[in-house]
C-alpha cells in the first residue's frame, strides 16, 4: 500500500525517490527478445514495448493480465470565460454514462479487458477562474493528488487514465504553455469544437492565466494548483502512484499529457514508466508529446478524451507483450537462425 | 457456398461481379454513429471504420464475433537468384512452427479471438525463376487462387491473410512494379535483411523479371502468373472470395498488398472491401498503399509479414464497432447535445 499524501512537499519528495525500472530484467527480457522466431527486429516497437514493459514489471516474460482504467471527473471555473462548446452540466452527465456503461471508453475498456473506475470531484464545487485567482488552493490541490493516488489498484499490471472535464482544454494548454514556454495560441486548439471567435477567446484566456500565475510558479505542481483542475491534478496523482507500485501507465491525449508534464517538470524521469497511447487531433497534441519525448503507439485522429485513445492502445501493448513472452525461440522451434 | 474456379477468366468475370457494400445498412450507421454520446467527429477514424464496417456486413450496429486469419506458405524459384538473407528451408520450418502455436501470428491471433488456419502451397516445389520463364502455368496459378478462394470460412465476419515465403518480397516487387510502373530499385527494398550487395542483386532480378513479362501482361491475373508465388496468388483469391462473401479484410504489409493491387488492376474497386492495417518497414510499402488509395491503420515499423499488422489492426476495428454498437445515445443517456 501506498502512503496517504500529507502535503504538497509530500508529494514532491515521492516524486523525487520514485523507483526505476529492473535492469536485470529489462536485459532478460531483451535476450529472450533475440531468440524468438523472426528475423531481428521485424517486431520493431512491439519489441521496444515488450522489453520496456518487462524491466517495469520485474520480469523477462511479463503478461498483461490486470489493466485498470481510471476515468476522472473534473468542473472549472474558466468556464465561465465561455471557451467550451458544451455546458458544463454535461460533466456530470457523462459521469452517469460512464457509470452506466453508456460511454466510448466503457467499450474499448471492456474490449481491453480492463477493470474501470469512475470518480467525480466535487463537480458542484467548480476551481477558481484561473483568469482571478488560482485554480486551486493547496488543500484541494492535494486532495485531488490524493484521489487520483489512493485509486491506483496496487494489483493492476497497466494504467489508463482518462478524463472528462468540460472546457479542460483550457487548463491543459495553459499548463502547457507554463511549462514549456512559447505563446498561449501555440497550445490551445478547438477542443471538442469551439468556432474561429471561440478558439480566439480561449486563447486570450489561457494568456491571462498564464500572465497572472506565471511568476508564482516553481514546478508542475505549483502549476497545478495555479491552472490545472481536479481531474487533471487526479491524473496527475495515479500517475505517480503508478510509478511507485512500478505500474506501466499509457498515456492519452492532450489533457493527459498535461497532466503528465506537471510531474515531468517537478522531477526527471517522472515518466520513464509512460508511453504515449497516441497521438490526438488537438493541434498541440504533437508539440506536447515531443516535449514529453513520447512517440506515440497510434494516430487516428481521435479528440474524444475519457482515455479512449489509450485504452485502444492497451490492445497494441498486450499485442507486443503477448508476442514476445509466447513465440517459440529458434532453438525450440528447430527455425534456422538467418 | 462459393462456386469452385474454372478457370482464370472464370475468376476475372467474378471479379468483374464482385457484390458492393450495402448502402442502406451504410447509411444506418452513419444515422447511429451521429446519435452517439461524443462531440460529432471525436472518435475520427473510428468512425469511419465502424460505418464502413457495417455497410459491408449489412446492419446498422455491426459486430466482430469471427474473425479468421489464414497464412499462406510457399517457396520461390527466384531464390535461386540469391535474393534472401534466409535460406528456403525456412518456410517449412515456419509453417510448422504456425501450426505448434509459437510464431507472432498465433499470439495475435489469439489475442483478436481470431480461428487462425495454415496452409503451406506446394514448398516441395518451388515457383519458376521468373528470370528465366513464368513463376506459374495457368494451372498452378489457378490451383493457387482456389486454395485461397476455398479456405475463407463463409461464417467469418473478417478476414487477414499473411505469408510466410523466403524470397518473396521480390515476386511482391516485381508486382508492384509491372502493375504500377516505375523503376525496379522504386519497388525493392531489403524484405528480413539483406545487405546492399544483396539489395543490388534484388534490384537486377526484379528488372530483369519485368523486362521478360512485361510484354504478356494485360492484368493483375496475368502478372500474378508471370512474377508471383503460390502464397501471393492464394492471398488474392482469398481476398476476392471475402469479397463475394460480403467479409471485410485488413490488408497486411508490402506482399499482401501486392497480392491485393493484382485485384485492384484486374477489376475497378476490387478493394473496396479492405482496409490497410498497418505500414510496415518495407520501403516500399507507403508508395503501395498510396497506389491502392488506402490509408493505414498502425504505423509501428513492423516488417515480419506473417498477417502480424493486420493482426494487431483487427484490435483497432474491434474496438470502432465496439465503440459503434455499444455507446449510449444522446437521448438514451440524457446527455445534453452540443
Amino acid at each position: 500500500m501506498l502512503p496517504e499524501l500529507t502535503d504538497l512537499d509530500h508529494f514532491r519528495s515521492l516524486l523525487a525517490q520514485a523507483p526505476a525500472a529492473d535492469p536485470a530484467a529489462q536485459a532478460a527480457a531483451a535476450e529472450r527478445n533475440g531468440q524468438l522466431t523472426k528475423p531481428p527486429g521485424a517486431l520493431a516497437r512491439l519489441e521496444d514495448l515488450a522489453i520496456w514493459y518487462g524491466g517495469w514489471r520485474g520480469t523477462g516474460r511479463p503478461s498483461i493480465e490486470k489493466p485498470q482504467v481510471i476515468i476522472f471527473a473534473g468542473n472549472h471555473g474558466v468556464t465561465a470565460q465561455g471557451v467550451s462548446a458544451f455546458p458544463a452540466e454535461v460533466t456530470a452527465q457523462m459521469v452517469i454514462n460512464f457509470e452506466h456503461g453508456g460511454a466510448a471508453i466503457n467499450q474499448l475498456a471492456k474490449l481491453a479487458g480492463a477493470r474501470m473506475d469512475v470518480q467525480a470531484l466535487d463537480l458542484d464545487r467548480p476551481t477558481g477562474d484561473f483568469t482571478k485567482g488560482v485554480a486551486m488552493e493547496d488543500a484541494d490541490l492535494l486532495a485531488a493528488l490524493q484521489a487520483g493516488w489512493g485509486l491506483v489498484d496496487p494489483n493492476a499490471d497497466l494504467l489508463v487514465v482518462g478524463e472528462m472535464g468540460i472546457g479542460n482544454t483550457t487548463p491543459a494548454a495553459a499548463l502547457a504553455c507554463v511549462l514549456f514556454g512559447g505563446e498561449a495560441a501555440d497550445w490551445t486548439g478547438r477542443g471538442t469544437g469551439v468556432d474561429d471567435a471561440g478558439l480566439a477567446n480561449k486563447t486570450r484566456v489561457v494568456a491571462e492565466g498564464v500572465a497572472l500565475h506565471q511568476g508564482a510558479i516553481k514546478d508542475g505542481v505549483d502549476a497545478l494548483g495555479c491552472l490545472g483542475g481536479r481531474e487533471i491534478a487526479a491524473m496527475a496523482g495515479a500517475i505517480a502512484a503508478a510509478r511507485m507500485l512500478r505500474i506501466p501507465v499509457i498515456l492519452d491525449g492532450f489533457i493527459c499529457c498535461a497532466a503528465a508534464a506537471c510531474l515531468a517538470q517537478s522531477s526527471d524521469g517522472a515518466l520513464d514508466h509512460c508511453v504515449a497511447g497516441h497521438q490526438s487531433a488537438e493541434g498541440a497534441h504533437p508539440v506536447l508529446l515531443a516535449k514529453l519525448g513520447k512517440e506515440p503507439l497510434l494516430s487516428l485522429g481521435l479528440r474524444l478524451g475519457e482515455g479512449s485513445g489509450a485504452a485502444l492502445a492497451i490492445q497494441i501493448l498486450k499485442g507486443a507483450v503477448a508476442c514476445h513472452s509466447g513465440m517459440a525461440t529458434f532453438a525450440e522451434a528447430g527455425v534456422t537462425d538467418g
